[in-house]
């Protein structure tokens, strides 16, 4: 038995720290191709953009803080209701309501979900309680686009736009944010401007893809993804807490941009636009680390990672 | 706010329980086709399978029972010597040694996985301590394959053989099992040869198909697959708990074959060589449900539910 070495080299970060040696052309050249640590330490600060602090939601749990990236270019009217929620400190002691395993963790207002609450359901203050669907936008020339070369299960084109995981028809001239792990969605009921974005719920499991297009994808969880997917799961229906006692409460969901500056992260996303990234890709399509005996050259979209760091230069308090 | 109807279609299993109305044979005819509920609710006893005792483990935890069925088919030598370790008690008293957020959860024995353990790594007896790779077999006739219509970005083919997700290359004539959510996969290190099944691992997040044809998955989890994937994740590298004391103690595995039969529980799987499973897989790819809006009319093989049920006439007592 060799000790830590069993399954040792599949972890996502992997910590080989040799060199980098020129990025492999094609299949001929596998040998010197780079790990992913590689190409990140070989990384610009040019290759990395900070998030907006308007765009940027952290919710307190009691074991930690999840941090989700809102995306505006997909879902501008969930984005400003979130905001505006937020701001509202809509969901401070609200909870955890469901989590159904391989599906999702889902949060909002219990009172919401119940036929005769206890209380009112909260009120939604100057937020929207409904919203035009945000299920896919026009494809423009302005939106970027980095596209994966080994096609999709089900998107015509699948690839990244400012860091966030798309689908793409060009026959419809539409494009769409995947649901992929980590990927954070407004829960709706049976009409499609149900969801405001009160009820909230993050992918914990296979990416459920036949969710795309179906219901709007408002930003991904950047960082703390562990505290919405080790959950203890739902002992009702799909997940849902049968007694509220075991649901979580949430302490605080604050924008990033309603804090003092001295009281943000300072988080940075590798961008999707750039040679790095497609390097970041080729890492991925053909592992270098000694461990793989078989190198597929392919990748899914939900299996490419999207790296998030703290600011190297941040200096600053971190939760 | 609709109560409880957020995403509340979205569940695995459904319960409209309205009467299945014909298979749609095509888009034209989409509006009568059944939800997966309804077909499962008209399945008959012919379209399950009892779980073989002797490829059915019963992993206990403390919070609760992880039942993996083995596949002799794709991985005789491993399914043989996992046998033999849990006949021999060998992972009584072991521990989950790593949850790596959106990976996988892997167990055995803490002292191999040390440098200088406190006490020597437990004897393996009459198990054998390497084994010929199973990665991949060669497709023979006898061999059941019900293929998925929709393609696949990893594999040339790939569909469901005894209830399993495999992936097929006609060229090669080779097949794999697949690592979807709940496969179940023998840890090794750098040589091919030096996974015997000792230290094995379930995905717990996204497919990570890159490991097809470079490890051997031995099997799945049927259920409890919630004990396994709302583990805290390990704080060190890949997962691993830096601290022993964070490690869960395994209580006991035992193959089912080794329990008196009023110990074993009555499970039972759906067949996936049926016009039955057939047509779960199209209430799959174009859903019925009223939630959806959008059908996309494709499927991903790791996300097509392989349903278990407990045997209706069992009448035994179950964990």
């Amino acid at each position: 038995m060799t000790s830590r070495s069993l399954l040792a080299t599949l972890a996502i970060l992997c910590t080989i720290a040799t060199a980098a040696p020129a990025l492999a052309a094609g299949p001929a050249s596998l040998k010197s191709a780079p790990t992913m640590q590689q190409v990140l330490d070989a990384s610009k600060p040019s290759d990395w953009r900070p998030l907006n602090p308007n765009d940027t939601l952290y919710m307190d749990l009691p074991e930690g803080r999840v941090v989700i990236e809102l995306d505006p270019a997909y879902a501008p009217l969930h984005a400003q209701n979130i905001r505006t929620l937020a701001h509202q400190h809509y969901w401070d002691g609200l909870a955890i309501l469901r989590v159904q395993d391989g599906f999702v963790t889902q949060w909002g207002d219990p009172a919401a979900e119940e036929d005769h609450p206890a209380q009112p359901p909260r009120p939604l203050g100057k937020a929207k309680a409904t919203l035009a669907p945000e299920f896919e936008r026009a494809i423009t020339p302005d939106l970027p686009f980095t596209k994966l070369p080994d096609g999709d299960v089900y998107a015509p084109e699948v690839g990244f736009s400012n860091g966030f995981p798309v689908g793409r028809d060009p026959k419809s001239g539409k494009t769409w944010l995947v649901h992929c792990y980590g990927a954070v969605g407004a829960g709706r009921g049976n009409t499609a401007d149900s969801g405001p974005g009160t009820e909230l719920y993050a992918v914990i499991g296979q990416a459920p893809r036949q969710l795309d297009r179906n219901i709007a994808v408002i930003g991904r969880v950047v960082k703390g993804m562990q505290y919405l997917a080790d959950r203890p799961r739902g002992n009702g229906p799909m997940g849902f807490y049968k007694n509220p006692a075991h649901q979580t409460k949430i302490l605080r969901v604050r924008l990033a941009s309603d804090l003092p500056p001295s009281e943000r992260m300072h988080l940075e996303v590798l961008r999707t636009d750039t040679p790095t990234f497609k390097a970041l890709v080729e890492s991925r399509r053909n592992r270098a680390d000694a461990w793989y005996l078989y190198k597929v050259g392919k990748i899914d979209v939900c299996n490419v990672p999207l790296p998030v760091r703290e600011a190297p230069s941040a200096g600053t308090k971190h939760h």
